[in-house]
């Protein structure tokens, strides 16, 4: 999907973006002083300053007219263009102006010096963003130097929560002995969020083969992925187990990991969807979820080997 | 202001959250298994098993009538809640069913095993949850689990952005030779959004007294702080500084930091709210928001004193 430019940051970008012009496609000046020849400058110091005539100033935003040659300097501020003939910029600092028309200069510029050349920053035809990359704000600006307005991102994938469990309520009913509030759905959907996907919550679901059938299809139609929070017990698991099994074109790939806490984890895959049974405890559920489903979600998004880096560092304390 | 609980994670908690219940309020099984006295078991093992009587099974999300005695034993599941008499559940893996009515144990279980007491998560009154706590995804959960659907956040500070400069031009307009197109306005944008504030822009304005001052003006009325971009050239800071007095009820703070890049940074306080002038470079300028911009962000947010630790370790490689 193609999604305005400022709505672009944490997406993952759907195309390569190869850059249509050199930044800057100017040679821009980085400090504030006087564009000139570097070689007009040579072997000047405080001692024994060098003389330059001051033939105008460069308007920011605009194309200089003067030329620079030998002996002349042109007013320039941080971001302006150099006039034709220069080949750097001395900082205002390090000059003192003696009339209207001269300047001294105590320093020797190098060619190239407090200047950025054309294409310095980047250059034309160069791949700058890669197909696969999630879009932080330094990345927004970059596409804003392009002038890229919309921007084609993946599309979020839409993951589905079916909460289980004949002891599961509602969190805005009170719970009788026995009975707890539905704790997962909120935090996973939370975590779906975090992993930049869309949560969609099918309420609760009590431990019935029909009800859960009937919901699991409802899913299917509606999600890229389901996630069904609850059944861990060895009962309840066998049926869920059982549910997606008896789902068309169902395929059971994983049932139980070899993870503490995790361990009753399903996986299935159905009609080319992904179905997750997940632990009904929600500490297990949030290190399942982080750990196995997670890079899944990514992968779904757009983010195919971008997965998070984990840091290691071998130290000695 | 108050939002719904789906909508709260990333958001700074308004309020302390005090545990009105219990959690769990009802001792919780954590294994599949058998409810029984811990005593009951002691000394069992393979070789010599104890047999116990099972009197009956406990429903999910049921409070469960049969109480148990010395010798007795109730199936239960995983979150199931242990009836009277019974401190302690045998996991089904080492049990063995003789008759309808009879099990083998092969454990000896202590009193407390296998189970959540009542408030071992959470005991009633205590804090769970400080105001200025940034949510995170399980803190959703346990509001939920407090049956909260409505919490108090603290508003999002909005921020505005006025991006100066007569060589700045709008993003889809092709620049001339020395003009650029507005980059910081995007790059500030997504930052401003990553630190959990709303961000408006102002749009680009030149390098005019007049028109500064009245988009300052506006920017007041609708925000809590302004950054305006750009200016960082000699001429273009005094002329911004010019500006922030010259607005009713102001005083400059500071202007120019000892960093760099980034010095040429100028913070004013303006009828109690916050101007920033940021350096135009657009790399100076995140270094400025990540470094000073943003702890202010988060204070304005609520999170006093809840700003990012930096881990740092000492090792040797």
């Amino acid at each position: 999907e193609e999604i305005p430019l400022l709505e672009t940051v944490g997406r993952i970008l759907a195309e390569d973006i190869v850059a249509d012009v050199d930044l800057p496609d100017f040679p821009r000046a980085i400090v504030d002083g006087y564009a000139l020849q570097g070689a007009s400058t040579f072997g000047a110091s405080e001692g024994n300053p060098a003389y330059l005539t001051v033939t105008g100033s460069v308007a920011m935003g605009e194309s200089p007219e003067v030329t620079i040659g030998p002996g002349e300097a042109v007013r320039i501020a941080t971001g302006g263009m150099l006039p034709q003939g220069a080949n750097s910029v001395v900082m205002v600092e390090h000059t003192e102006a003696i009339d209207e028309a001269t300047i001294e200069v105590y320093r020797s510029i190098a060619p190239g010096q407090n200047m950025i050349a054309i294409g310095e920053d980047i250059k034309k035809k160069s791949r700058v963003l890669k197909q696969g990359h999630p879009i932080r704000p330094q990345d927004a600006g970059l596409l804003a130097a392009f002038g890229k307005q919309k921007v084609a991102v993946f599309r979020r994938p839409v993951i589905g929560i079916i909460s289980t469990g004949d002891e599961i309520i509602p969190i805005n009913e009170t719970p009788n002995l026995g009975q707890i509030r539905d704790i997962n759905t909120y935090t996973l959907m939370g975590l779906i969020h975090e992993a930049g996907a869309q949560a969609v919550s099918f309420g609760i679901v009590s431990d019935d083969f029909e009800i859960l059938f009937e919901k699991c299809k409802l899913a299917l139609d509606q999600c890229d992925m389901i996630l069904i929070s609850g059944g861990s017990s060895v009962g309840a698991r066998d049926f869920t187990v059982d549910v997606l099994s008896a789902l068309p074109d169902s395929k059971i790939l994983v049932h139980g990991i070899s993870i503490s806490p995790g361990k009753p984890t399903i996986l299935a895959k159905i009609q080319n969807k992904v179905f997750w049974g997940m632990p009904g405890h929600v500490v297990s559920s949030m290190i399942v979820f982080s750990r196995v489903v997670k890079p899944f979600v990514k992968h779904f998004s757009g983010q195919a080997g971008m997965q998070e880096k984990e840091h290691r560092l071998n130290a000695r304390l």
